[in-house]
């Protein structure tokens, strides 16, 4: 009974709604009188405000996506419509944020590994480090194949203008989304990035290469370039400056999902010394855009030169499209990732 | 009732129905007890044997577009079972597709306009130029928006190493589908492309762009850098000897669809005096292979030069995975061709 | 006698007699008996410690070629053997320079226009815009043509391991020289630069670009490339903080040569409102290393991009042939600049 | 007296005077009064009509260089003035030459070695192979170092408008020679290259790349840019159709210097079957215009692309500066070259 459907139960069979009329994608139209439709009904209104998020994730390289992913979890006002994943092994960072949906109880959610290479340049993340964590915790082990590209485009689609596309892994996903269906930039609420490195800086170092961007180059400059109404990028510069301690993590990250992340984070073993925050610092400022001072301008990306490939170009303009974070009360925004928890 | 779907209505049910399993894509399996599928049955031997094709194509440039396509829907050992458009107003070329599929009562083929523009290189074909000749004939108008990857995705996943692709334009589309769904160059039986220049010629002069390749030269490098099984390309210096005469295309054009196709040509408003069957030849090789002598070997593509972007390099190997032409027999080409209609 | 000889005379002659019956160059023959070559004659011991200099300079856009051309000519220390231009206009540059000299009563020193454009890209500084001053000082007009090369050739060949070769302009010209005759990296003593930024800094705000390294790229890349022992940069990073405001450049800038650098400067006529001594802190560290503090590594230089052609990478290496200077001890820099005076 | 000069010496005087005070340079001084001086200055009048000609030359990879320095030295029409050569071992390829000048008792001809190493790109020819031919012969082992740009420049400025450079080696020293003293190219009468491939063939098989172009293609592309009034390129497409087989080069060059240079040419230990006049195409040009048929037009050169820089792209252009080779009169080639000995 559709009752009981899961959440990815019910975003696929609505993607499946979306082609069956051939050309419009009215959706979800035909399940209004479910239970859950009800149920959804009745707690509507509250839910409605929710933001509607799609999270695109390298999860299972660096911690900060696993920190991101349980925030957006426990964060009441996200609605967390699914979850693609991207660069070397997709399907086995699929399997990483299904252990991390299981712990909290949030296995609904649809996760579809996205793509692999970048485009046309060498692969710089092949491999999803964290698999050796995997065996401890239960997670689906099967996924759709070569669906995240359609799946996201579907679940914009079907609600134009409401979601929120968070990007905290390389750009391959997002490019090759926007490059399909060239209306799904404009049809997106915005575009949240954490990426780039604005001011050149890796915690107060000169460092002119983000590795988001640098994984992905051509990719990364196909995302900046598509119109889309409102890109927000938290950069390397600023992100660098959100980091927390061995000692202070393993205080913090004491309740549920977060101690999985502890496990996963390799503090425990020894493997680091610290985490920096890049990721949940982008996803908070969704829900509190104090956290961080933006500018607007505009974007663009170096692709000519191999060695510079992904670099941000920043132009401060004030009728563009792109707000980039400039700096960062940390204070603020330790306090507000940790409140959701 | 199903037994009279249209073929598009088929299909796209055929898409949906893949993603209603979620993970696995076993599609077309409900459908079997219908009676468009025991129909499908009785003639299912000889329908085996036809040569599945999907027709990627810019038609609305130059006419050959037009003259392979009525090639297709002529020709008795091609199930033609969808055709997506690419460059610059995908839609007209759709209209225009649709118009030629309604002369020849076939339009229960499914259209899907593809991809305008180049992966981040200028529009060099922005406009669909027949569509002025589009008035005349009745044609759709409506046709699914951004989905055209997805249907090439999932009819190439719904029979696997059956499919041949048929590219005859820029090669936007393809390199998506590519990127998108990394496991599809692998599932097909063949690509045909009527694309680059491998001896750098034009009708014997100096020529090093071709101009499928130099619209778009990373989707370029993109589609034959995938692991497909078996590329086969038909480049300018061999299709450039299929040239007709404009008083001999007016005798040859002169039944059903060719009539059509001949009004779109240009020749009749004296706008061109020749046709070159660039794309028509690589549709034909699918069917007789002694149209063309071939060579196997590497193909890789420019991309650094402004200039020379998608210039084709071609290296004789015999484990290669590309077949190209390097040579034309003429009077069989043009007597297959006709042989059709 | 060659003891009598001016300078400029001397080496004049000797590059011009290779052309001798040909179609000759413009000499400076005429001057032979001037006390100065006696001066420099008996004070030989002690000037064999003197550092000897050429500088190589694009005098005649920023104020600071100037300000340094100056203090080299008071600097007790310098045997400035001589000055070479470069970039657009480099005769009117040539001009200024002369200027300059006979302000000092230093017009032995030779003076030859180098080249105008860069290697491959456009030109980005074509004019030398402080002639406007020239017509209110004496200065030579006829320069040898073409010689600027060889006359720093064959200047470093006859003192091999003792010439400092400072370069304060675009290394259009330094990059001829070392590709002209490819043992004169490895004659140097050494290759001291104003150029590149090592911590993409202007006055600690974000730069990629320093304009010295940017408007010859190829050229850059081609000097840092070259086997020299030892190239010292000091980058804009650090120049940019040697900056001192009108009243100060008005108060200081007041005796002999100075008050004709403070007319060419724009100060008094308001075209400018502060100085920076990029130029000047390059040449005070041949004579007082503790300026500044360096770092040993290795230089590289970005020429694929289009935007960031000329960026330098800096990479430390104790075994590198550069020093960059990361530091700058700004008091101790002004000290030492005015203290020659 | 300088009228009974040998011109190496005099060329040679007039360079190292230049530096006589300093490291000095080994001169030619001793050698003044031959007979081959005082012939050239009986036959005086006469003399002027022949063309002045530099030869720059990669003399000592391939045997066409030296069967184009034969021609020269045999050719009554010729004033050779000096020869520079290029690419890998200079100075060996100086020692090639000089053993030819001296078999045909021409070491009066100044030789001068250049630069050995492309700009910017990886050295593609680093040996001069026919080395090991060199202990048979005699040949001087001193030449001038790094003064052949200087060479060039000084020559040409001697005789404004009336030096042939004739180049057909890679265009290092040209194009350093050109920027250098952006007068040169305005003072030559013309520059002859052996380079490039404007019809994409050798051998009428499919040709990118062209040797010469292709080894330094930042320097093809500033040779070709430079405003010289006319640029004379017999390329690779034209000049691989004037070849000669094993035997008939036994039986043809038996005479004089074409004996030592049959022994250069590795055709009788067997290492080569065939010779192809690659660069006495393009030096027979000069004096028999009608050997090949031009067309004026405009060339460029690629640089951004790392497997195709240096091919030459052609535009047909009546005011163009450029004259390209597309035909040679075969039988009128071999006829005119052996014509001279």
């Amino acid at each position: 009974m559709i009752i009981f459907m899961k959440r990815r139960d019910f975003i696929t069979k609505s993607i499946s709604a979306g082609v069956l009329a051939g050309v419009g994608l009215p959706l979800l139209a035909q399940q209004e009188n479910t239970k859950s439709s009800k149920h959804a009904n009745v707690v509507n209104n509250e839910l409605d405000k929710r933001e509607k998020i799609l999270y695109d994730t390298d999860i299972g390289s660096d911690i900060d996506d696993s920190i991101c992913l349980s925030y957006l979890l426990n964060q009441k006002q996200c609605d967390l419509l699914g979850i693609t994943t991207v660069t070397g092994e997709p399907v086995v960072r699929a399997m990483l944020a299904s252990a991390l949906l299981k712990v909290a109880g949030r296995d609904d959610i649809p996760i579809y590994p996205g793509v692999a290479a970048p485009l046309l340049t060498p692969q710089m993340q092949p491999k999803a480090d964290q698999s050796k964590y995997l065996s401890k915790y239960p997670h689906e082990t099967k996924f759709p194949e070569g669906e995240a590209i359609e799946f996201m485009r579907q679940t914009i689609r079907a609600h134009p203008n409401e979601i929120t596309l968070l990007a905290t892994g390389p750009f391959t996903n997002v490019a090759l989304l926007f490059a399909v269906d060239p209306e799904i930039p404009s049809l997106l609420k915005r575009l949240v990035v954490m990426g780039g490195t604005f001011t050149y800086r890796y915690k107060d170092e000169p460092c002119l290469s983000e590795w988001n961007a640098r994984c992905d180059p051509y990719a990364t400059s196909m995302m900046y370039s598509a119109p889309v109404k409102n890109i927000i990028s938290v950069g390397l510069d600023v992100t660098s400056h959100v980091v927390m301690k061995k000692d202070e993590v393993i205080e913090h990250f004491n309740t549920g999902i977060l101690k999985t992340v502890l496990d996963f984070s390799g503090i425990l073993d020894n493997t680091r010394q610290e985490i920096v925050f890049h990721d949940p610092l982008a996803a908070t400022v969704i829900f509190d855009r104090e956290i961080c001072r933006f500018e607007r301008g505009i974007v663009e990306i170096e692709t000519e030169s191999k060695r510079l490939g992904g670099l941000t170009f920043w132009k401060a303009d004030e009728n563009g499209n792109n707000e980039v974070a400039f700096e960062v009360d940390k204070e603020r925004f330790f306090k507000h990732y940790f409140s959701v928890f």
